[in-house]
């Protein structure tokens, strides 16, 4: 997944629910099921400069709840802060025995878990 | 700190900055810094009437907001496992020596941090 697209899933993600129903589909339809404004079009049935359009006007609102509230910028320090950790608890895995093991193993495991989830 | 206080300050953290300048004004002042409507009004120069419309409708935005997105329940979620990850790892810490206790160390100091950033 390139940046760009990956940036653009996660604003889907996080904020896709503030747009209107027809900006929401478009610009998932676009950009995460790769279809053509042409495809939109037909099966949205509104043209394709209004598909065009509710695509562009999606972008803008996305990136700009982004760049006031900057939830995605935190989700993401806090996850590669998590990545850190992960590591560091499978470094001690290795490390240790019985109930410290046990308790490392828990911590990656839930790390993990917490990555996932967002 | 109540709960309904809690969630007051966490909404405004997360999207004040969606609101319009007065409503983020008039909500920070009453709820975060406990004036009354007739001080606000005094202080902002707008009626007591029109501060009262302010703190309502950036309520009413702020839970629509949070209703639709959900993003600071999945932001307690992960600090609420973060507590439990921190727990097990100061037991690491008393069970463990040299560098796996350094190791330990650094992942409760680490998740620390990420818990008070958020």
């Amino acid at each position: 997944m390139t940046e760009g697209r990956l940036m653009r899933s996660m604003l889907l993600d996080f904020y896709g629910e503030l747009l209107t129903e027809k900006q929401r589909e478009c610009f998932d339809l676009h950009y995460n099921e790769d279809l053509s404004l042409s495809e939109i079009a037909e099966q949205s049935g509104i043209s394709r400069q209004g598909v065009w359009d509710n695509i562009r006007r999606a972008e803008a609102a996305l990136e700009s709840i982004e760049e006031k509230t900057g939830l995605i910028r935190r989700f993401s320090e806090n996850r590669s802060e998590l990545e850190g950790l992960q590591h560091r608890a499978e470094r001690l895995m290795e490390l240790s025995r019985g109930e410290a093991k046990e308790l490392a193993e828990s911590i990656v495991r839930d790390i993990e878990r917490i990555k996932t989830r967002g």
